[in-house]
């Protein structure tokens, strides 16, 4: 089996050298890395030979890649992801991985090389081919990953058709959707796929405002503020609370009244926002059940890398009617 | 240097039960834990053995220890932490420990299992004798844990005092502070005294609500319901941003006006509460300078155990005045 060392040598650099690509540390050239890599292939070395080594003994290590845990929705996830793993005697290598797909992809190297028993992802950055060289069991949030990884998801499209019948229910008839730019193979679509055909059904069409997902609150702002001052808007459809956050502090501003002049719908109802926005209208995913669901079918993984799950586990969602759309 | 086998021979169990009272996992009688720990102590077994038989190689891994993920506050302080240890090589397993010491207690053993290079602690539950058996390198976030383990915070007291400044500033005369339940070692109690020093030098004194930090928001809103109800207030000082969000919300059921008849103030700043709530005047903690101090100690004593260091590191605080002191 090849060691750090064999690398070490093949590649021409030393072995602290390959201990830093390993494990993406200090300033290294790309002429270094792309020997060091070149050298880890030519020998064939998965990092985690460590834990072959060890007879396979589990490391009750588990990865997790998310965008970020700053925002209340992966907050939850993440605490509820923790507490379960703990419950069930593993630990949480949390992996924020922003919108950078280089850090993403240097976490899933590392995650390699500490020998992690199983990772869970809910990212955005990458393509389907580095999953795929991967070889650790995975599961999905929310995201199409690869052949073979299952997704875990609440119902988007069901949610999307509640939010298009709470905004037709109060009155309203001018609507609007701000929503973050569509991605391909994103599931989230459906919300957007789910509103729209609900309001075809009665004839109704809607305007949408795409806000990139890496845009700054402020920047979001202004773009709302633009779209309020400039259209006759009386029915928003927020795919997330934190927007919808944003478009009731914009209309505050302009004297707009909600839900005198505008009813307002978000989407998540983390238990941040029940809590602290109880006036926003919602629909809410059943977060718990989510992570519950992941954990167990990666469990299954673990214990047998063969073991045939589903392509989608679609979990459902439910409306919380707040203030602003009565 | 005995090994899992020995340790379940002289305890009288098999090693599969070991390795679940080592990890925590399943469900084992007090008096099998008792008998396992007994036979560690006994044959002087260190979990992280395995990581010495490795030639004292690092993990690059290190164990943070947090009360929970899902409050913004601590939210962005580990997605700093994370961002910057990523950056100098290093991965975070990240242990929540709400308020269960039991938890905490069996994360610091599972923490020596995995072989952390070393921990972050800002958790409440345990006492010093628990971190001083260790045997790692630990530096606390704003908490006494033990003689040798270095304190970072920001200016509690200084924070308090510019809190107190601001409700004078804006006319208040009859002052609330809202706090979570008084624990001794808590630098955080400092928040009070520098409130109740500044208020003293002006002849005047304020009421004191405690709140459990364990308490629902729910619990909380109801107790800060009952105070607005009884008491004549004009200037209340949270310690935290969160409860604020309480006020104004209990505040608005009640048609009291902020800032025209209760100025407010709320503790800690978060990106969060500056995006999302930018009308709250507020103490802004400097996370990102405390986890680069915190990261810059914990890196030292990682390569050398027996440097020397401050007991304790304070950071400047700032206030960030919004609307409801105008």
């Amino acid at each position: 089996m090849a060691t750090l060392d064999d690398i070490a040598k093949l590649a021409g650099v030393s072995p602290t050298t390959v201990s830093r690509v390993i494990n993406n540390y200090g300033s290294l050239s790309e002429k270094t890395k792309t020997k060091v890599f070149a050298a880890m292939k030519e020998l064939n070395y998965q990092p985690n030979s460590l834990a072959r080594s060890l007879k396979g003994k589990k490391t009750h290590l588990i990865g997790v890649i998310l965008p970020g845990v700053s925002n209340p929705f992966f907050g939850q996830m993440v605490q509820e992801i923790e507490d379960q793993l703990f419950k069930k005697g593993f630990r949480m290598i949390l992996c924020n991985a922003g919108s950078d797909s280089e850090k993403e992809r240097a976490y899933l190297r590392m995650l390699m090389a500490n020998r992690v028993d199983g990772i869970i992802a809910g990212s955005h950055n990458l393509g389907i081919e580095e999953y795929q060289k991967v070889g650790l069991p995975i599961i999905s949030f929310d995201r199409y990953l690869s052949e073979n990884i299952p997704i875990v998801s609440s119902d988007n499209y069901h949610g999307g058709q509640l939010a298009a019948q709470a905004l037709l229910a109060s009155g309203s008839e001018h609507f609007q959707i701000i929503t973050g730019a569509n991605r391909p193979n994103s599931p989230t679509n459906a919300r957007l796929t789910g509103f729209k055909d609900t309001l075809a059904k009665r004839d109704r069409t809607f305007d949408l405002l795409e806000l990139r997902f890496s845009s700054t609150p402020n920047i979001k702002g202004l773009k709302i503020k633009e779209m309020l001052l400039k259209k006759n808007v009386d029915g928003i459809f927020c795919t997330d609370d934190l927007t919808a956050l944003l478009v009731i502090q914009q209309a505050r501003e302009l004297g707009i009244k909600i839900p005198e002049n505008i009813r307002l719908i978000g989407y998540d109802g983390t238990r941040f926002i029940q809590n602290y926005h109880p006036e926003l209208t919602t629909i809410m995913q059943p977060i718990a059940d989510i992570v519950t669901m992941m954990i167990d079918l990666l469990l299954k993984r673990i214990d047998d890398h063969e073991c045939q799950l589903e392509d989608n586990y679609v979990l459902p969602v439910k409306l919380i009617t707040g203030e602003t759309t009565i």
